[in-house]
């Protein structure tokens, strides 16, 4: 589409979230392409089985590159038929010898619904995953370099007890490592169907003797495997389950991209979005700095997860199948488009990230000892106190009462000294300084990083 | 878009059930347009009120009227700001004293809330509720015209007691008729604002002592009210009513396509779409006549249904605005769109729909005297039985079982004989024909088709 | 339900989140209750026609004092019918004589939609209205308390221009006075209906002439219109749109919910949540006070807003009715109960919630002069300045980068100079200190709270 | 709960479809129940380590026994902490020995989010999955028996080509056996946490020089493996999958009964629910046979489908965690209730399903020789014909508007003849006889439930 076209359009997709290297698995033209592959895929089986003569054969795959998606459309127009008018498009372009092996013994479904499925693996193994891939490496690098950058861990709002920013990060590494390879599952295992009208092979059976053999022949010229059993149409559910996996990926984005905005508030100041030269922040205050991909992220997990309920409506279909999901399924492959701009805006902005250290450190002081009652109460604890929670918290209550500060309430409290005096030299440590308190957070940030790092190394090989 | 490029689109909007009359009010062209309407409004109300010179409004208006879509896009990707993109396009065509009246005191979403207010509003009077009253005229005319033929109701599917196929479609009426004057009063209410960063006008009380007063007048020329309080945007209240009744309307709409589909199914065939003669109907079982519109129908409800689920998160936004609503407020209008897809597509259907009446006095035949169960059983109670369902329910299963027939079992039966003796003529009647007994049918089809006639009327004035 | 066996429940709604107040509105008990009374209403109207004998009357409404939901559901294990349980019920306990006049002409959901729409009516005006509009008082006060309390807006959860805490709090004055109005309003025309088994009066027009008027007579005896054209059941559109504004009303509560939670972050601390002396913040941190209530709160609204779904799918019935909405209907009761109980814990939160004025006023402080940026770059555009914004901008970076402070830089800026010596008093005094710059927030927060004070009050008369 | 208690519940998962043998691992007494159990697990794992002594360990163990859920809501209710609720009934029946013990460095969640997973697996692998293989078995078996019964397969509610009923059914077999691998699999792998108040092990590190050792110990306790990185919470997205699985299933459910339901209209009449003898069909029409478990199971979907929606919403909790999951998690164990009483009520209506085969054959019949369209126009162009499709389309027409039935018209056809001529013995049979157009129906439903037969035998081992 032109430049100037596109503003033409309704949907964002396709004026403002496009992504080119998408088009030729997403688009209109693409899906008429798979289609057009999968008749092909179909003459190839009968080429083999030398029921379809080479020649016809022939002319069919040059029929094939001529057939545009602007044509097919046109005779859809006359016949109000998808399928027969492709098919129309293709044999009027060959001899009435060849004509009976364009479409032979297939269904309208047997074509959409394979290339529907092939076109879903397709763009997720060449371009979704690898980009995917790319984050998750950001975010391992990120982990890493940030491993021992202490952060105060927040619970509620609130600040809780210390931990380190690669940490925090550590958990995305996790949690979008486990979506990549529940994705590739997935995605590996949707299937496509060559089995006729409803799903009984009975057109197919009657050339074939072993029509299932021949679907599974047709199905792995498009890279697929066949349903277990169908009807006209394929069972959702190896469909339903990869388009679910996607969308726990994009709420993951999302919940990364609200951790990242929340961080980025004027009085935490903890990270940044690079932000352009020229950039504006708002038409009329000129010194804002807004999270713009955050949010962008955020409100694209909205429209996925709208999609989502679309896509899971279809799961049912009366019979052999109805058609109450021709227009809906024509929208599942935004839940693509849309997740994978969000997959793009995140490389793109959690790869410069700043971080402001120096914030950091401030917000962690900034509750001051206060955040030592967790080890505190423990520590009591483990030394016999009957009564430790409710102790530290009333302390805590005098000091939040501006008594004294927490330390020192702690150190000139009669019923606490025996404690103190049994406390080990590495409990003293901690509960001198707050920085101490980041529990495994440095090791658990890099070991999780590791492991996805190699993880990823074998999943690429 | 020409007819080729379209196909590059991902979402079935823009490249299949695209309607070219919404484009002026649903395209992004169409939203840059209302943008700079939304500016033009507020120069015209500060020449109004001779703050901005009369030759700089001149030229600010020119200077509209020349700005392009994919101009302002361009100057986003340099400076990452839609709105101040926008101005800047304005700005640099006019001369440095007009410069200053442009978007002077507004912040970015006095324009863009605004600009997708008057839209969303104009959109519905000009083009959508216009389609609606044709739609909801053509089945008062299929109500009226079928308001006598009797047909059997069903319940769970099966067959209840006979009323008439006016009356079911009278329903339809009542429904949409409803919708139209629920759809009519949101977007009536649809408010804008033009209450400057944070709600309170800061900006503007900078130059107004009625900044309330001047908020209105810049409304007003586009044909809206101000929100009684806003923050950066308007609360999403008024547009939320807005698109939850157009989602009430599509399920209303789903209603009537699944109920038609259903008395197409091949074994009740008491209605059909009309088929065009080179329509195909399947690619491989040519006797095929698929309810191919109510299907779509049906189908893009699931879309809408999904949009509205988006649509309903944005209602939630943090302090004076988070942006997590700035890319799932732009499928807002697709909403519209299907929606507007789904009254057109029902249109053609239903003025043209095929009533097979030999069907219907088929079907209704097909029970024999069984749907004289709940008369005989209201008048036996009327007439004094103690225990008239059980009886009847009795007589039936013996019925079922093949004792005799129903009538007959009724006539033998010695307990029945004395309530019989005191039926009236009228009684007698309907139970020897259950055609009689389809109540007041006809004229509550007549009455409520009739009733919605004149609102229409009073409403199109 | 006793205390002990509640916890044997599965639903939170029974036994965490019930309120007894709603128990005689939404138990399976009370929907039994509003059955009853609709059979009496039948009845009544029935006598007052003198079709019914007072005596025979009398017997029926002393039978169904007795009849217990325990007994109905014993005999609905029996025959596996609801309503006709509760009708041999009824019957049981009265002569022969009166027994026909037990449900007379009734079919089963004349009884049950007209008891919900009943008690959502009910409930609605009875329970849920009065304890809402409580609400909308407590912000009121809060609002006009609040109303010159400085607090810098927020806007992409950066620092934008300054408002006033009242400000905040009365656009939620606003909205929720929005609901209260629209609330009333859909729970006014939620309908009734008394139509027979398809609608068409066909077991009712046995008896009268005017079968409309009847059923007229029928459902103000539950105070309720009846729908102007139903089939087996009520056109759900009346019920969907009460549901729909409960719905929006859950939103906005979350909505405050979230913006409370984030205003008691550690870093922002500009409010609390009331807390309880003995009340444990965490179980390992004692120093933690949570957000507790209004995390409840934003919890609540993702059940409300999965109960929604449910509701929005039983907008389509096939024909006269299918009963795919047994069950799911069934639920519908539970968005009254959590919304309610949302309402309930706002009252007890918001009317007592802690203001820390010192930290409102402190973060407000904290970004130093930059948010005058705004007004300076407003004033130089009204004085001419060609390039206002941009220029603002490049003063920001200048001070964000740590050149000199930014009213120094302005004060210091050759360019800046002529337009500084145009200023009036007014502006000089708003560039001198951010505090001034709250636009018209103070009369803006009153004037939103006293309209509502006032519509409050004519509500309520 | 006693009968007469429950009906003054509010969700109807309480008091209708409500499932006795789920209480021990849905009620809020079997969620007390695990939590306790979480917290012996640590005092076992403590106790193996050595810290713990076993006089403490057996008082604790002890205690656990004694604490019931009413008294832990009493204590709640003192100080609005549930955990720490637990922790101090806990410890008020122990020495202050054994004290410390008891949560001794654990957070809330490591108990909660631990007790919630250990009882969904627990309720899958103890109760659901082995009543889901019930259902399976009796569809294997229905499946079996009915491999043979010649049916008419549908597309789009129309008559397309033959299948058998067995075939459609064994469609079931297959996706619900693909749900029972699925569930397994995802319940196998929710796991468990020990990692502290925000993931780092803090507390922990204190005790142990191997915290995520220890945490395994923990969790091996209650049958569960850790997460890899945690936060306050267990990382959603394990739990997510289960449930999302869970609604999988729910939708292949709804999808079954939709097909039966219709199957079991009027006009169709092919299948029927088992009905008891005393059982009412309709308060007011009591010849009707109807749907109701079919009816209730699709309700039930929508149920189950607002449920995931909230808990997809869940998805999404701020840095270490935010609460807003409180409430909203406390209703995933409805998707289990739910869904389960699906299931129930499937394998008691579709082991006694009645297969009208009378009726099958009647309908198969009804189309005449129209579904002979496919296997014409498939074998005329696989002798060449070059426009098959299109010369079946017009001779159907023909035979639709009148002109002679299809089978005559085709013979009388002058350009046919020809192609007739050259046809395989074999295939005009078929052309003769639409029931032997079955396809491999009968295999396929042979193959497919046999195979999950011996999936099942495996799996129950």
């Amino acid at each position: 589409m032109t430049d100037a076209s596109k503003f033409t359009c309704v949907s964002p997709i396709d004026y403002r979230y496009d992504s080119p290297e998408l088009g030729e698995y997403l688009s209109e033209e693409a899906f008429t392409e798979y289609k057009l592959r999968a008749e092909i895929a179909l003459v190839e089986a009968l080429t083999a089985r030398e029921i379809c003569p080479l020649e016809a054969r022939n002319e069919i795959v040059d029929a094939k590159w001529q057939v545009t998606v602007k044509e097919v459309y046109e005779e859809e127009d006359r016949n109000h038929h998808d399928i027969r008018a492709l098919v129309n498009c293709i044999q009027r372009r060959v001899s009435d010898r060849a004509k009976p092996y364009v479409h032979m013994s297939a269904t309208s479904f047997d074509i959409s619904d394979t290339a529907n499925a092939a076109r879903y693996k397709d763009v997720m193994f060449d371009v979704f995953l690898p980009k995917l891939n790319q984050l998750e490496k950001a975010l391992i690098e990120l982990s890493l370099r940030e491993a021992n950058t202490a952060q105060i861990g927040r619970t509620h709002g609130q600040h809780a007890v210390p931990i380190t920013f690669g940490f925090a990060i550590a958990l995305y590494v996790e949690r979008i490592g486990g979506c990549i390879v529940e994705i590739r599952k997935a995605a590996e295992q949707i299937v496509g169907k060559f089995s006729g009208a409803v799903g009984a092979y009975n057109a197919s059976s009657l050339f074939f003797d072993d029509p299932k053999a021949f679907e599974a022949e047709v199905l792995q010229g498009m890279g697929l495997f066949p349903a277990g059993h169908s009807t006209q149409i394929v069972p959702p559910e190896s469909r339903t389950r990869l388009f679910n996996e996607i969308c726990i990926l994009a709420s993951v984005l999302a919940n990364l991209a609200d951790d990242m905005r929340h961080l980025q508030r004027s009085e935490i100041g903890e990270v940044g979005e690079p932000f352009e030269k020229d950039q504006v922040g708002s038409s009329t205050m000129p010194q804002k700095q807004n999270p713009i991909n955050f949010e962008n992220v955020k409100s694209m997990w909205k429209i996925v997860y709208g999609l989502q309920q679309t896509m899971l409506l279809d799961q049912i279909s009366e019979h052999q199948r109805d058609l109450t999901n021709s227009a809906s399924g024509r929208t599942y492959v935004e839940i693509i488009g849309y997740t994978y701009s969000m997959v793009k805006r995140m490389i793109r902005v959690m790869s410069r990230i700043t971080v402001n250290k120096q914030n950091m450190e401030c917000n962690l002081a900034s509750q001051g000892e206060a955040i030592l009652s967790e080890p505190l109460y423990i520590i009591l604890a483990s030394l016999g106190h009957p009564d430790a929670h409710e102790k530290v918290r009333m302390l805590n209550q005098r000091a939040y009462a501006g008594e004294d500060n927490f330390v020192k309430l702690i150190h000139s409290d009669k019923e606490l000294a025996p404690y103190i005096a049994r406390m080990s030299d590495e409990q003293r440590v901690i509960l001198s300084d707050p920085h101490k308190y980041t529990g495994i957070s440095a090791e658990a940030a890099k070991s999780t990083a590791t492991r996805w790092k190699k993880k990823l190394r074998r999943i690429e090989r």
